[in-house]
Parts: C-alpha cells; structure tokens; sequence
C-alpha cells in the first residue's frame, strides 16, 4: 500500500554537508521505499492519481523526518528495569540483576524484547542494534512487530558452545526478512578470550554478518585487558583483526588518541551511550575526538538497567549536553551534527550505504517518523532543528513507518494489546523474582 | 469543589528521613488543601459523603504525587527557543538575545509567559520561581493560569530606577493571591553594584519579600568578582547581608568549600540547573558537597534560550546522572534525594514551612499531580520511584491541581486556546525579529 505525508514540514537529513534544509512538502512511500519527496504540489497530486487507495496523512504543522537508529541497547532488559538503581556495581550484578538472568527463559527474554521494541516504536526508533540472550527466539519478534533490527548474539567464554549454534539458527529464520540481521556479540575483550573472540569472527565471516562488543567502557577493564594482553582493547581488538567496518563498539570512553585513529582508520561504528555512561559513572566518551579523527560515531540507549529507558530523544540531546559540558566549548556537537549520529550514522553503522537508509530521499528505504510539533515545548519555531534535537520528546512522535509499512498510528502500535502485554510482563517478573 | 483521587498509587513524599514509601490509597483535597490521605477504603467513603459534588478520579494504575517546583526560569523567553543555539556567547548574546529584548512589549512578555506556565503545567510543574522584566505585567498572566509562582523581578544597574516602581505595583496587584509571591532578582554580583543589590535588599525587608540572583555561575563571573571586590561572589554578597534564608542563588557552580558552608549556614536556597550548565558549558555545581554540607539544593530549568524547555522530569534526572558522571560515584543523588530536591526543597526555598507545600500530606497545601504509570517506559514496575525519576516524561502526567483547583485533566490545560496561542506567539516573534 503506498502512503502520502501530505503539507510536512520536511527534514531530509543528509550523509555529508552542513545542517540540513527543512521544507515545506510532500514525502510519498511505495513498496519498502521512498518513491516521492516534493516541494511540488502538482508531484503530489500525480503521485495521488498514481496510487489509487492510497493512505494519505495530513501533515499539516508536523515533521517528517527519517526514524531514529539506535545503535546499542539490550531490549529484553526492559524486565529489569528499575529493579536495582543507585547500588554499587558489584551488588548489583551478585545481587540482582545475575540471578534474575539465571532464572529467565527464552520466552521471558521475547517478552521483554516485545516491550522495548514497543517502546521504542513509540519512541520514533525505526532501527535498533540489540546484544543480548535467546535472539534466536526474538528473530519472530521483531519481524512481526514490523521494526528494523540487528540481533547481537551475546557470548562470553562459559556459553559460547550454545550461542554458536543459536547464532546459526537466527541466520536461517531470519534469512526472509530483510529487516532483520542477525550478528555476533562477544561481551567484551577482558570477559572473551582471544580464541573465542576470533571464533565469533570466523561464523561471522561465514554469513557476512557484523561483530559488535563492549569496548572500552569501564577504567577497570581498560586495567585488566592490559594487565592479561599488554595492549588498550583497541590494540588487542585490532591485532585479533576484530575491527573493521562490521564492527560496532559499544562505548568506547577510555580510548587513547592511537585508538582512535586506530577505530577511525577501521571503519569501526562507535555507539555513544551518553545516559548510560553517567548514570552508572562510566565516564565521558570523547566524541569531539572520535568525531574529528573521522571516526563513525553513532547513538544507543544501552540497556534499561543502566538508563532506563530506551528514548532515543533523550539520548541524543544528553550526548549534545555531554560534550559541550565535557569540553567546556558550548559549540560542541551542534544539534543538527547529533541527530546525524542518530539517523544517517546509526544506518551506516548497520552496514546500509550512504543514501539508502536514515535519510528522506527518493530511493531510500522508507523508515519514517513524524512527529507532532503543535506542543507548548516545541513552539514557537525559531529552529525547527534545534526545537527536535533540545526539545523533542519522544511522546511527540504520532506515525511511524517501518520499510513501507505503518507501525503506529496515533501512538498505537499495530498489533498490540497494551495492557495484555504489561500484565503478561509483571506475571513474568514476579514468577522470575519469586524464583519459580 | 473538594476532589478525590481513587485507588492511586501514593507518592507522599516528606522533608526528612529515608526513601518515601507509597502506598495503595485515596487523596482528597477540600477547598486548597489537602484533606485526606488515607489507605482505608471506609474512610475514603466517608469523605465522599461528607462532600457531596466532588469531583473524583479513578486512579488505578496512576501515581498520585506532589507537583514539581522549578525554582529557576525566565518562562517568558519561550519567544526566544531554540532562536540561536550552538553559537559563542558573545555573538549569542549581542546578535541575539540582546536586540530581541530590546524590541520585546510587555505583552509580549506576558505572551511568553503564558506559553512557559501552559508548558509546565502539562509537564507536572506546579509552583515555579521566575526572574526576568516586566513581572508586574505577568501578575494577572499567573493568577489567571492557575500556577503558584514567584515572580522575582530582573534589574541590573541600568534599569534599576525603573524596576523598584514595578516591584511596588507588582507587591500590590499580587496582595490578593496568596499563590503569588513577589521576589527582588538583581541579575548577579558581577552586573548588578552593592549600592543597588543594598537597594533590592532594603526593598524586599520593607515587604518581606525573597531575593534571588544568580551566583557563580561561570568562571569569568568568579573573576571579574575577585578583581572588583577582592571576595569569592559568595563572600561579596554574604559581606553585603544579602545572603539568608529569603534567598535563591542559581547555579552556584564555582563555589569553594568555605562558599558551600556559608550557603548552608545562612540557609540560602541553591537552585541547580542541570540542562542548562551542560549546554552553555557553565561547568558542573557541586549538588553532592553541598547536599552534605546541609545547604538547601534544588532544582530549576533556567530559560528555554538554553535548555530549551522547561521540563522538569527531564531536569530531575539530569541532576542525578550529572552527579553520578561528575563524582565517578553511581551511587550519587538516588533517584529520591533528586525528587525530593524538586518537591519538598523547592516548597522550603519558595517560603513554604516543612509540611505546608510539596507533600502529600493532610493539611498540605493541594498541589499535586496524576502521572499515568501505563506506558511501556514506566513497565514493569520494579521501583515506582526509579521509574519516575529514571524513566518518567513530562507527558506521563495527565492532571494537574494547584491550590485545590484542577488546572490540567486529560492533558488539558484549563482555559487555554492552544492553537491561538500558538499562532499569537508566532505573530509575536515575526513583529519583533522584524523590528517593527
């Protein structure tokens, strides 16, 4: 079915070049694609006559933007959330959040995921890069709530002989639907060996798949990666030939200047996780840096233990916030620059080409959000971009589409029975808390 | 017209002591105060009969808490949003902000205001403290919206002649309304002479009335201080007397542990403003020496020039992370010491005795808030109040009371046209960047 945003205000976005130019206009789907954007009203009406029975939106006083990537997250967590904050580390994992994951079952772990990515389709997150347990089970998941995804599969030394398997399993479900990848996630270079790291490269290599682990994040594993290897993560990664292109690196805080040329000169995707990173103390990841080294740097939420929650607006105006306060030059990472991090960035960094995904442009596929600017906090509209990126909320958000196809309308989300799934959710936590 | 709240979760929220306990019950409120808090069902029937024509809300699965209190702004720079971001501040302020204010009406000043209060009310805010020109003008503008405010009047040298009158006029049209305070605000100790931050001060004692300016702020402010007045901007001020617990300083960011203790001692109230000390790169306020220090902190949004909006919920957990990101300690400001900053502080800065604003509490004054715990963001529910705090969204709230009187209900702000009074503000900005 095509689809008409009539009467929008437009922001295309771009790969490359300066902030972008918003105008008045008319964006037209077809298929999986972006088949019409036009300042022309005469285009419209042709694209109308075209397409009998088409959907056509009034946009009148709304945005259409592309839909927002999120790079990092661990969706299924959503179980979790709030269920241990404000503790030390240690306590935490021992405590809470260890046996909580002893307990849960591959169909937990698809309840969970059914949450976040109902959240985040709220959101106006059309894309998300997920690391976490069972994604075999959560390939049905998401192909049928209808969003875009990368599913991590998440190993460490003590369960890599039962995700390998799992990793192959997701291949062959998800090898229908093309919105759905499926990858390789070590946890992390102080918590995978060398071996099982380059074991995850090799199935890897075999499916054209991508890599994506923790890099960085913490002072401590920086510590113990160098007291095991002699080397940053950066270092060991590299010389294991783990970076490249299809790499995404979670994090990435404690990183030297040669890492970062190093993580530049790879083409490795960084996913900046600013909320996360503060919120449990991490530190503050130069992306000033990274950026100007010509590193691709992108934007996650993480996960809903550490955040929580997985509203992409937030984390894009938090990592604005960050580095301007971080480096005390209030001109540091402009909005425009950070939503580009969000959309054009975040699609490169799940292996689409430039042009093809994260931006508004004929041709491109269509993942779009539009988003409702008739609210107190996004008036008047001196700057449309700065309003989005310093005031948007992702409850502003009331249509999005996902590959051709509309995901919420209204603010509800096709498919789902709202109350049904919170009730499900809460039998689910309690059995797991009580240890049944 | 009394008002029951049924079946809520209770956040009571209190002054001292440990983490707030909630609780299943009913909320009623008689007249402009709280009248009932209970867990009993009979009792809730009781007050139900003794108050025939109240208007009662079923609250099942809502949280059932006191508004948040925002105690600094400048609400009515709404017209400026977003107008110049990401630029040095000496071009902002002089290409910018400057000319636009020289050109501003009262009315559109009371214009401003008016979008500011609408967008609070809607994010649960329902006492603010405000400092900018023209307050006297925005006495009716509060008044009539229904918000509990006080409305500090902005001078600085130049202008000082002509906003003392206002002072007295505004003292005067507020005399009737108990929710509205008026406050002296001499911009700061590096703008505003001793002889003229004496002559505030010599104002607000005829009229018992608070005084508030921005203190230590940025670096060059601390200087410019030092060089004048040979003092840290504490100790200039608290050598002047005009320190107390009638004050308000924003910021307080460079302030050195003898500036930390004097604030404490004289019980001076610390509006700490996250958002915008990020964006403008002010640096980050010590919330945590302070808070141990036993200063009263708080928290305010600061204008929507650099914010850019006035949402608290986003304030209160930006207050947490920045903490948490600046000691290196996760365990900094818990997600209940953050709430308590922006609901019991807030009341105790803006004059109110412990137990009279900011509580739900029998006797209290009945400012409250209905926050809707049925979105995906807020499942499921591990921890009520990390959820709030961690995850909640202005949008989540959907009534408001202020004074015992229903200013919000289904996300509706009484008595505002809000497309007119967008296209008002919009009219608004074209006449005034037109310099007509």
């Amino acid at each position: 079915m095509a689809i008409l945003f009539s009467n929008a205000t437009v922001l295309p976005m771009t790969a490359v070049g300066n902030a972008p130019r918003t105008f008045a206009g008319w964006v037209g789907v077809d298929g999986n694609r972006i088949a019409l954007v036009t300042e022309s009203e005469t285009a419209a009406a042709e694209f109308r006559a075209a397409h009998p029975g088409l959907r056509e939106f009034d946009c009148r006083g709304k945005l259409v933007m592309p839909g927002l990537v999120n790079t990092h997250c661990h969706a299924a967590m959503t179980l979790q959330r709030s269920l241990a904050d404000d503790i030390a580390l240690m306590e935490w994992l021992h405590d809470y959040i260890w046996p909580f994951e002893a307990r849960q079952t591959a169909d937990d772990v698809a309840l969970g995921m059914t949450l976040g990515v109902v959240e985040m389709l709220l959101g106006g997150v059309t894309s998300f890069v997920d690391m976490y347990y069972f994604e075999n089970r959560c390939v049905e998941t998401v192909e049928r709530l209808g969003i875009r995804a990368m599913l991590g599969c998440n190993y460490f030394d003590s369960n890599v002989d039962e995700v390998m398997p799992q990793v192959e399993e997701a291949v062959r479900l998800a090898a229908g639907c093309d919105r759905v990848q499926i990858a390789l996630a070590p946890h992390s270079p102080y918590t995978v060996s060398p071996e099982n790291l380059l074991r995850g490269k090799r199935l890897a290599d075999k499916y054209g798949l991508h890599l994506m682990t923790h890099i960085s994040e913490t002072q401590d594993e920086v510590r113990i990666v160098r007291e095991k290897y002699g080397k940053t993560s950066v270092e060991h990664l590299d010389g294991l030939g783990l970076l490249g292109p299809k790499t995404i690196g979670a994090h990435c805080i404690h990183v030297t200047d040669s890492d970062i040329e190093t993580l530049a000169a790879r083409g490795v995707a960084v996913s900046h996780n600013p909320q996360s990173n503060m919120k449990i103390s991490s530190g503050v990841a130069p992306v000033e840096r990274m950026r100007a080294a010509g590193a691709l740097v992108t934007v996650g939420t993480d996960g809903t233990c550490s955040n929580n929650d997985l509203d992409m607006f937030e984390e894009v105006r938090t990592a604005a916030f960050l580095q301007k306060s971080a480096t005390g030059d209030p001109v540091a990472l402009p909005a425009w620059e950070a939503l580009r991090l969000a959309t054009v960035n975040g699609a490169r960094a799940m292996g689409y080409a430039d042009g093809e995904l994260g931006v508004v442009r004929e041709g491109a596929l269509a993942d779009l959000i539009v988003v409702d600017l008739q609210k107190p906090h996004l008036q008047p509209v001196n700057d449309v971009v700065s309003n989005l990126v310093y005031c948007g909320k992702a409850s502003d958000v009331d249509t999005v589409v996902v590959d051709g196809r509309i995901v919420v309308e209204n603010r509800c989300v096709a498919g789902v029975d709202l109350p049904a799934l919170y009730a499900g959710v809460a039998a689910a936590v309690a059995r797991i808390k009580a240890g049944r």
